[in-house]
């Protein structure tokens, strides 16, 4: 493949302005990195906070956003064995090491030298981008680009939550607290996993219609009913075996640990800056509570996902929302800020 | 309730006789016991077992069999709390007590005290039975007692296998060896389980079809194909992560163990007499594998299931292929024993 | 063996009024029950709040309080199989069914139905006392019996805890907040278990001594200086692997979160009635960090703990500082209370 | 550091013929490899199945061989980070990718690239080596350099197999089968676990005297008495929670089986060619009983026991019977093929 020298690249410069979709040099591999010619990329909550609220700092600018990709390899490094020109990828955007404790207990997502493309290094929102081979996941026929992007972060993110950290088990009782992204996808992968009974807690009245459309057993909007009541009332007063809480605010979080069964789990991958306040421990020790925070995925989580859509045992098409060429990237970002037709997932799509 | 002097109950006297249906007196129940009024009583293979060919020795004669119970309550012991006259059951065949240290790390299907109802003590295929409260578990309203029935051997047994002891998680893929009904609600609960790819091997054609209704993706029969060639072939050479023999055969056990990734799991339930031989170490310790044996269930993955079909989630109603009168329980084990219309779970049903 | 009609018991009649050793009948057993000669029963901090301050509120009184008992077996219920006068027994003092769905799962220790001896029922401060047969733990020869009493809640709590919910694994390091009796007794159990390198934090010096005596590698005054920032910097700047509080304040609480590892583990014991305030989820769950609520243990738990008295693994006698005779449990409770002569356990005998 | 052009290296060229100690050139590094110093190397069994028997076929002759060992760095790769030359170092012998599912799953042991130095590459029994950055391990001060290099096989493979793969806790009782290098090191390790009982089973007299010392309770000379009924007996019956085989032989293997508690794990290590025959299902499984292979080790666990060495808390310096200077290397290996002087690891050590 003969590939260009230039390529249109969405680059941050600063917090406030959007970005410019501007030409730059198509980058440089190093002997271990593939070029990924990019096809799809999901817009984030985390890009949003780096452009307009500078909430999440990059490590450098002008960057290239983006980190949630997928593609076509276009050229591979000298000492890259198994991957060819041409091969349809995901990629995972957490360098790892591989190496560190973490890695090798099995903890990628939380290795000690990560970084993530699109904050640490130039990242998916371009024609081209240099990931380390050992990123890239096969992306099966048939699953579309557009799903093997957002499938990184929107879904593996649950899906490690529940899947992983909750060993959510067959026959288990679940509440999901925010029905955004992630707790949609939530929804779906817990009746994957053989959740019984799904409860879904958001305010957004439209948000848990989605849930319900899901496969939400029961919805609450607190804004009506008490969720942790509600909670226990359907659940003969015992409570739930799972909570997984979405959001990261001191009250969801909070409700979480009230609604779950003695013995049961809470796991939380919202990422709120208020400190954690729980029950105190005359009950949370008492019943035994497992607290867990969720961080995350590792590429093993994509690729089971990928597979798992490729077998017809997940549709994720219906998650993206909407789609938008690389240059229009200033209004997908607008889209999910402002929250404009109620988006699940935005993809930039490149030819 | 009154409860009437004596009952029908069909009764083992030896091998080789059939059972005699008689009147018995109603059995007494101690102060931590419960009699239940026997509406559906499942049978299996191990009572054609007993009846035909005297493998199973039960603990004295004449005994009644049967171990796969659903009822009502009909009187509650001194001692007993949480139970009402009335109330709809099913009933843990096993005798657990609680405390031994299998029990207490969370295995009372191994515990080591464990006793069989129909086997050790008078079983299922009467009017009345007595059982320890602990034995019981609520059958949810709207789920009949015939599914209560059969749900705790057929459908607990591979639930026990794939879900506890195999963790058979989200996305993996499966080989089960066996189409028998332990093998058909295998496929049907790893579905359960989120795997992506159900293998199936089985000698009879007939069988296979059920397989592919039930959920199987790939079914073989190694009269025609090579089971572990085809396996390796269909999952790019590296084998399957999970398989489950529910034959009990050497040379099924066998091919179970090749069939597994480097790092898989495979559980045995098949309860057959000949040594287990399978690769030598040089394989089998440089692939990592392991290989567990898994038993019964407790009424803990009884309880789950019954939520589940409560819930929608798993349909158990086509599980059962005949239904007969308890007069007519020799009907009943001939049609298991001659296996007459390809029964998968046959139940005798008491008013 | 002849049973008296009557025994001594040490009763409580209300909060404030010092134990009223008085002549009480001696307990009928049930038929699942056993009647055990107290020999020796530990004074435990509860028994303090009980008498002291009304926190635990009895279940009825008068009562017998005392929930650590060891014993010879005097009498046996009429079903009770595997126990025979004359045996020497320890007695785990939660009532457990062994049949909910958390018992089921292998944690008795947080049973649906969970009482405790002593406080839900007459306990051990007396000559006799009637408990359940599946509560009896073998105390094997060469045990002392005030070993067997105490090894039930001051040393299976911290063990349950390091070795079950936090799964501390050989090679670990292991911060342990609070040098009392739990404390002190986590530091014997993390050497144990294998851990590498173990911290100890606690205000009082002489407590800190004792745990460098029992084993502390490193111990931290925070009066002194900051335990955060002390086991960061002696751990390279990463933290511990576990980190373990028998507290219940909420200043220790969150310093046992802030020391761990990215991926760490923390287990809580300590009882406090204030909220739980830890961490915000931007690190809490960028870390990834389990916080684990951690109640008492199970038999099991004692089983192992008194083999490995047995095997001399483990020493405990040591632990016990001071004994009283039943007559002068005032005088135990007041030294407890009032920590005179630095009681780690405090145990009163009986002929 | 100036580095040589040359070094000494011993060199395998053909099956039968001793290694050829021979000038070479000093190895070049890519950009993410370290030059190794080598200060000492263990010589292994499998260097002496390479060397005297063409089991084990190299990758490619004539070949360094030497999969021990420990060191200083001499040079860093232009992308190597956190290495300084200098520093002391272990290497794990095992090439891992820390990216395919089995390294992403915490099993780097099993990796699906997996390679090993010394046997696929140039390996150290040389002056200098070449390895990934990632293959480092740093080794504490004050633990010398041959224990730095046999803790990487003999005492990494039987922690591995109990601790991870076994999951040994404290209070079991485990028995071990095969008194030799590995043998010996999971008898020291089995205690480090809090192991309550350790049995050991082996046919030659000075090795169960050595496990005896090593910390063994009971040591069973199968040429006396029968292992299985010994272990029953001294169990009360019921068999050991683990049994760890390290010979491979089927007869071993299958006692290892038989030994085992109902609910009991067996981990096998060792390496026959043998099929693997044990019990028949209707023992194995009603037992429910896990069989496990255990390959290898990975550097975590290297890690954790160099840190266990430097803490005081394992004593491996006794393991090291006999020392080599690198021109020796052939009669250090003699020593090891024909059991000269009972070795247990034997090093070669370099200036």
């Amino acid at each position: 493949m003969d590939l260009p020298s230039t390529m249109k690249a969405a680059r941050f410069y600063e917090v406030g302005r959007p970005l410019e979709v501007e030409e730059v040099p198509v980058p440089e591999i190093r002997e271990d990195e593939v070029l990924v010619r990019v096809r799809a990329a999901g817009i984030c909550g985390s890009d949003v906070h780096i452009v307009f609220e500078g909430i999440t700092p990059t490590a450098f600018t002008p960057i290239t956003l983006g980190h949630e990709p997928a593609g076509v390899v276009a050229a591979v490094g000298s000492r890259v064995e198994g991957w060819e020109p041409g091969e349809r990828v995901s990629v995972t955007p957490f360098y790892f090491c591989g190496a560190c404790p973490n890695c090798l207990a099995g903890h990628a997502e939380v290795c000690r030298e990560r970084k993530v493309v699109g904050i640490h290094a130039d990242g998916a929102l371009a024609e081209y981008m240099a990931v380390p081979a050992r990123n890239l996941i096969p992306l099966p026929d048939g699953v579309p680009f557009e799903v093997g992007a957002i499938v990184t972060d929107a879904v593996a993110t649950p899906f490690h939550a529940l899947a992983d950290r909750a060993a959510l088990s067959p026959g288990e009782t679940v509440a999901i607290f925010g029905a955004g992204g992630l707790g949609l996808h939530a929804v779906q992968l817990a009746r994957l996993c053989g959740a019984r009974k799904i409860f879904v807690v958001d305010v957004r009245e439209e948000q848990l219609e989605r849930a319900r459309r899901a496969g939400a057993d029961v919805t609450v909007n607190p804004g009506e009913t008490s969720p942790v009541e509600e909670i226990l009332d359907e659940t003969g007063g015992v409570g739930v075996d799972v909570a997984a809480e979405f959001i990261g605010l001191g009250e969801t979080i909070a409700q979480a640990v009230e609604c779950v069964v003695s013995g049961g789990r809470v796991v939380v991958c919202g990422l709120g800056a208020e400190p954690i306040k729980i029950l105190p421990p005359t009950v949370f020790v008492r019943k035994q509570i497992s607290f867990l925070g969720s961080y995350g995925f590792t590429k093993r989580n994509i690729g089971r996902l990928l597979e798992l859509v490729s077998a017809g045992r997940l549709d994720l098409e219906r998650s993206i929302t909407h789609t938008f060429p690389l240059e229009e990237v200033n209004t997908a970002l607008r889209y999910l800020h402002e929250k404009i037709e109620d988006p699940i997932r935005i993809a930039v799509t490149l030819p």
